[in-house]
């Protein structure tokens, strides 16, 4: 009895339910449907990404190569039906990895090489290698516990990066103050350069690098990351004594700030033209590689959803713009210059969406949004789980949007695509064209599109 | 009013489920993570699956390597902890490819080669090529309607492989009949040849293979399938009329029946010894590839369920039988031998699940399970969510546990991973340890381990 009473009342719920939202949900299946196939039959998505990588190649801010990106950028938006295409300037930093940098280790006169790379914002040896002993350290606190130790000596951070995280990026999360900070937190004891410990599942030897910082307080040290099979070679050679010096060349350095753009495309809103939805992701990405997960892939995306919007005749309430920033990695300028540009003019934001961990099968979006918002949209999960897009967690955005959620407390969201093979490639040499697979990027694509659709049509 | 009596029946129901098995379910989740965090700490599987791939390779039923294969397997189940290990003798089909096939078209005196595998239990040309015109053709139902134009042709089935399927195995279930059934349909109209558009979305020129079957009332005519960017080929060559004929040669033949062997390592039931789990997937592959997705996957998952059992101090209730089947790919032999001997001697199956579609991070598994079963496992899913194996969905199981599942009426399920990837690589020579990202494959066992965990400790 008490059984059946329940189940008539959850049917009622369902009914209720169904009734306030069968109509509309519907329609939304269908043309969101419409929005997959196109974009699972449509290779401008793949034709972009392969320009962007493999014609353009690395482009760090401030590089010829970010020149020709922002060019390339803006002509694709425009093709892909934006009403107009603005670029919005913006002082970038501008560091240069100068001369190839190179280590070596030593036991007595043998010498061996090591695989490194340069960490972004890194300052160089000087004309002449640094050679010095090496102490490893397994984290800060060990650090702190042997800090007489340290001085006129090589800090090899040698952080496991955790394997049983099954989402890696809490992995990076743990692992990437060592790399950002640990340059001066070493120097700060008399360390004359620190080697860290590629962040990376891989099985290969790529050393992965990314943006480290200087604490002015203390001298600014070289700063490099090792390659995970050199990782092991080092340890051993420390395990059994039969290391006695490291030899270590880097020359990276900054030249002055440069004008970079953030390259936006906007459809006008017809209902609502001064509010505002953002969907994006940085154009920029490390020098050493093509950098097509991080970011093409959420360059791309951004792209392929304007053109899906077009090709489905879909013209939106507000305005949307869609986001190429101009300095993710090493800086951030592009993120923060859009804020500040959005609070000086006093534009109205109703959310802003980012692409920016890689190019892999979604899982679904992270998101920081009011708790009427996150209540509003969970029956939209039921829409995006034919394309894999209904995993809805608490937390999440990106880093270029962060600004604008600080600045204006616009509510932010990230796509969550799968993150297993990500730290494969991130910073390395084999982030390239052919990691990507293009149905995976797609069915990221599909979900921003249907995300960013059901924004506009019912607000947040 | 209404709502807050629907409340408190939803918070009394919660709590009642709750306390049902939240102790329980506390313990399960704890000893899962203990499992799962082995299993990615651990580099068994990778050392397996790098074995397999790398040092044995291709191994269709009947091969030298497939032999090799069974030793191996033996030994490695016994490694992984198995209390015995059963040699399960079958007669397998011993198909060979001979000698190189190869197609060349022609456009009068101009010729040019195409990239096309022949079609496992394919016929050769003889001992000279076939030679003649083409026609091309887009469905059965074309077929049927040009059959007048079939006699002395080579019909070429380019079938266009669905991209809007996000689950892509539904256009394999779609397009495979072309390569299973097209030879003899196409011969029964005087046919000489037939040409299959490879099923596959990959963007490389690799022919990819597979089972087809001939239709005993019709000859037995060549048959192979053709690389993609070679399909493109041929299609231009006949739309432009610049094609004058397309010449084949392959000499595939089947020798006499041989013997092959389920590999099975069993672990003893504590409780119930003579009620049996079976977990497994097949040992033969292709012979152009490593096999390594199709199923080195599946049968390095297998063994690492054993081993993270053996590790985890996990003594099962019902006897688990891990089994590395003999013959998928062209024959069924392996799966048909073991439902045969289950029957005779009259065991008594539990449960069967199957790893065959990849070692690709998984979504969850297909249940053909009775209903109660299936509302059984329901809670389950938040064990699996952590993992990514929460996706139940009716129907599914595996070839090779088919035969289980129809003889017996035993309950199965199968492995569903992401299907992105998949058809890039099945049955082609990209299907390469290389394509294996590990993480994948080691979420892939974790599930399997956990729902067969789950299955001997609550039944179904």
């Amino acid at each position: 009895m008490y059984i059946s009473k329940l189940n008539y009342l959850l049917t009622g719920l369902l009914l209720i339910t169904q009734s306030v939202f069968a109509q509309d949900y519907t329609t939304d299946s269908v043309f969101i449907k419409k929005m997959a196939d196109d974009i699972l039959k449509n290779k401008a998505s793949y034709n972009n990404l392969y320009y962007l990588t493999k014609k353009i190649g690395g482009r760090l801010a401030g590089s010829p190569q970010m020149v020709m990106a922002e060019q390339w950028g803006a002509n694709a938006l425009k093709e892909a039906g934006a009403d107009n295409i603005i670029l919005q300037e913006c002082m970038v930093p501008h560091w240069v990895r100068g001369k190839k940098e190179y280590a070596f280790l030593y036991n007595g006169k043998n010498k061996q090489s090591l695989n490194i790379t340069v960490l972004g914002n890194s300052m160089g040896t000087g004309n002449k290698a640094v050679k010095a002993g090496v102490v490893q350290i397994k984290s800060f606190e060990e650090l702190e516990k042997r800090k007489e130790e340290i001085k006129g000596k090589i800090v090899f951070y040698d952080i496991p990066f955790e394997e049983t995280f099954v989402r890696t990026f809490q992995a990076y999360s743990q692992s990437a103050t060592y790399r950002s900070n640990g340059a001066s937190r070493a120097a700060k004891y008399g360390a004359v350069a620190v080697l860290v410990r590629s962040m990376s599942h891989a099985m290969d030897n790529h050393p992965h690098t990314g943006a480290m910082n200087y604490n002015d307080s203390f001298p600014k040290i070289p700063a490099a990351a090792l390659g995970l099979e050199d990782v092991a070679v080092l340890s051993k050679k420390l395990a059994d004594n039969s290391l006695t010096e490291v030899e270590l060349f880097t020359s990276g350095k900054f030249l002055p700030d440069t004008i970079g753009h953030n390259v936006i495309g906007e459809l006008k809103g017809s209902l609502y033209p001064e509010k505002i939805i953002t969907i994006g992701g940085h154009l920029d990405s490390w020098d050493l590689a093509e950098g097509a997960h991080d970011d093409g892939a959420g360059v791309v995306q951004t792209i392929e959803v304007l053109r899906a919007f077009k090709a489905a005749g879909y013209q939106p309430k507000h305005t949307i713009r869609f986001v190429l920033f101009a300095n993710e990695e090493n800086g951030l300028r592009g993120g923060r210059k859009y804020a500040e540009e959005a609070k000086a003019k006093n534009e109205q934001h109703v959310f802003a969406l980012e692409s920016d961990a890689g190019g892999f099968t979604p899982r679904g979006f992270g998101f920081s949004v009011p708790e009427e918002s996150w209540n509003k949209i969970q029956p939209w999960k039921t829409l995006l789980a034919p394309y894999y897009g209904d995993e809805f967690t608490k937390g999440g955005g990106g880093a270029d949007i962060g600004p604008l959620a600080r600045t204006l407390n616009v509510p932010v969201a990230g796509l969550t695509p799968d993150s297993q093979r990500y730290f494969d490639v991130h910073h390395a040499k084999s982030d390239v064209f052919e990691a990507v697979n293009i149905r995976e990027l797609k069915l990221g694509a599909i979900n921003m599109a249907a995300l960013i659709y059901l924004i506009d049509k019912y607000g947040l």
